[in-house]
């Protein structure tokens, strides 16, 4: 596909050289708002307001929504008054929200000012939901059915008033605002007598979430139940809104994308890589760093301990990067699958000894793999191929329990610091990898001395 | 909500002792299919037939589908041919194909053995598919319009077909299997006059994916664009299927999970981890443990090389658990972000020399931070308050330089990996923190032993 974009992209640019608008126009039409979106996006910013305006209303309005924040703001800047309010009027209301809470206070005014009462009414309502809450993606244009109108009224209606919903798949049956059932197209075209009436053929078994939900869970739900939307009720279980499924697409790529970040010891930016600057990047990465880093100090002060065992076996010091490494990586193995598995809803805490139990087998067959393997490798590459005769069988010997035991210590506490985590209603997430190799860390070297000192230099 | 599952759960153990059959039934009937499938599987093998067949059929079929293979598979074998043909009658064919692709042969045959000859076909023909691509999820029931039908015709075509569609509401306008165009219903629906022609209100502007393609791509499509389907048409552009939201929102979700698994050193499993066994997770994990663990062979070649130098400042090895965790921490998170903006398609190869400028910049900022922070805690936490005479400024200058340059090393090999990777169509998310750790480990040794004995040794 991007490659497809790029000869289109060519195209226009030369296109535009030589000012050919009708051509140029007649091209766009033919195009998707998100391709339009990329082209802007790649042209340079003097030719984008030129390009915009080639665009019929309702496309300039979809490709509108798919630009990055900047570009949406240089065209608002651009725009006259008249401009503006066309581009918000074809808005959905979520998409709207989504606008105003990205553009800086001056302009957010325009757009609000130019907005029509009723819509700036409902931003106003949706912006005061908290962040990452259901209802601060919801949408409040969707269709509402009264319970007792006949299948024929039903249909009626929504031809009348499609053009202006999100998505009419789904229709909801209100009475003053109460939620009492839901209606998919499908069921409503396959009901084959026109006069049945809406309440004997709606679902009363209605899935619904309220406004303070996480954004995350709905997410979730919306994908275990293959629904196309899911109704969104205020703290009175009165109908609001309705999140449908493009969002919660969305939210699951952006979730996913928070958890890796987290997982790798950053803090979460919804910044894409190529749009953000260094220092926003440096301010990202360096929280977990620098706490890692003094952290540290434990590591430092275990072998700083141990100084005068490493002196008179320097050999030692040589399988330190070697048992770091494998604790912290079959660690981070297990913590990776548990955050996962909480994330997807597949884990709950009760199940902590069944996954302490699973790890605890787990870790002893990958320990005892692990351990004969290292022990061939020691004595045959570093003791005979490497020639280093201060590599005896004991030493091997020390090093690969100290390993099993590593591996052991390393997926227990793996398992169980994110579970305890999402225990205490903290991201699991950030329980993660990095964190848990700065325990292991130390506790592998605690191990590895101890061992090392009984049977060695003891 | 499985809070909420827990309840009604309850109640239906207790129903079930009480065999009090027609109770549950009118339970079961006000559940989605995704919660009774949840019910049914923690209720008890010996239970779930007894359950399973109160259902009706339809419920029954999406219950079905919504259950872990295990449980499926105790279902069918207990299911005679008559009732296993009602399920299977009921089931699309993408979910058929799913379930074929999960039981052992001899329950595949009896499946097929039920299936209507139609369905047997299709099921056969997508199964041919290579896995992961396009073909292998799409399914074959779709609405396909003529191009000289009316608004009213294909209306009346859609409320006549809807049921055994997946999904009705992005129609696809065929002459010959060529795809000529689409047309949503809502666009259907919202055309005034009833004797228009198809041909004359249809988007000719197709978005459409090959059989080949990639699941992961098409996916990512879907989201971008905000498609409840899109068309996928064979090698000689006839249309074949469609693959629908929710397909694409479980790739999404699975896809996520397996670059998370691979970023953490795993094999990829499709199985949810609660259900897999020690030994399954053990076969996962145990490769890469093994590999990073004989690559460690390096680090500890490298100490050996320096182990004269070691003997004579202890001291030294003190801070190498520090400067491989910080060098290995910046390093994946530079690969991190660049793999995940690979896969979400943000991030193309010719950018590499923009990423490793940005990479740069962002490592000279963290370096020179984390540096002066560590130079700081080194004389005051492991000098003054530690007590450690053998810690000296110099000492201290050298770790902190190490570390620096650890850092730009890291971030720059990081963020080159995974590209170089996705540029030889390789999986980036293989090329990621373990892997870039065991590399920047040994780099990061050399930089601190070589920098010790040109300033400290020497």
């Amino acid at each position: 596909m991007a490659e497809h974009n790029v000869t289109v992209e060519n195209t226009i640019k030369v296109l535009l050289e030589d000012k050919k608008y009708s051509t140029l126009k007649d091209i766009l039409v033919t195009m998707n708002g998100a391709d339009i979106a990329a082209v802007l996006e790649e042209i340079g910013e003097e030719k984008t307001p030129l390009l915009f305006r080639l665009l019929p209303k309702e496309l300039a309005a979809i490709t509108f929504v798919e630009m990055n924040p900047d570009l949406q703001e240089l065209l608002i800047k651009g725009f006259s008054d008249r401009e503006l309010r066309e581009v918000v009027d074809e808005l959905y209301v979520d998409d709207a929200v989504d606008l105003v809470e990205e553009m800086p206070a001056n302009v957010v005014k325009r757009i609000l000012a130019q907005a029509d009462p009723q819509m700036r009414k409902e931003i106003n309502e949706i912006l005061q939901y908290p962040e990452n809450s259901a209802g601060s993606i919801m949408t409040t244009e969707y269709i509402s059915l009264r319970p007792q109108m006949t299948v024929d009224e039903a249909i009626a209606r929504i031809r009348r008033t499609a053009v202006d919903k999100e998505t009419i798949y789904t229709c909801y049956v209100t009475e003053n605002r109460k939620l009492l059932g839901y209606l998919t197209l499908k069921d409503l075209l396959l009901v084959k007598d026109d006069s049945v009436k809406i309440c004997d053929v709606m679902d009363t078994n209605v899935i619904a979430v309220h406004t303070s939900e996480d954004r995350e869970d709905i997410a979730q739900q919306l994908s275990k139940y293959n629904f196309i939307a899911l109704p969104v009720l205020d703290s009175d279980d009165r109908m609001v809104g309705i999140i449908t499924f493009d969002d919660a697409m969305d939210v699951i790529e952006e979730e996913a994308t928070e958890d890796i970040e987290k997982m790798a010891a950053m803090l979460p930016s919804d910044k894409e890589y190529l749009r953000a600057n260094p220092f926003e990047i440096f301010k990202q990465r360096i929280p977990w760093l620098m706490l890692l880093m003094v952290s540290a100090t434990f590591t430092g002060m275990i072998i700083t301990g141990f100084e005068n065992a490493l002196a008179a076996m320097v050999v030692l010091t040589a399988f330190i990067p070697m048992l770091m490494d494998t604790g912290g990586n079959s660690g981070s193995q297990a913590a990776v699958t548990v955050i996962r598995a909480l994330s997807l809803g597949e884990l709950e805490f009760k199940d902590l000894p069944k996954v302490i139990w699973k790890e605890i087998r787990t870790a002893v067959l990958c320990g005892c793999a692990l351990a004969i393997a290292c022990f061939a490798k020691i004595l045959l590459i570093d003791r005979l191929l490497l020639g280093n005769e201060d590599v005896t069988v004991l030493v091997a010997a020390v090093v690969c329990m100290a390993m099993a035991l590593t591996i052991l210590v390393a997926k227990i506490i793996g398992c169980m610091l994110p579970m305890i985590a999402y225990k205490l209603k903290f991201d699991p997430a950030v329980m993660s990898s990095p964190f848990i190799t700065t325990i292991v860390d130390a506790l592998s070297l605690l191990v590895y001395f101890a061992l090392a000192k009984a049977l060695l230099i003891g």
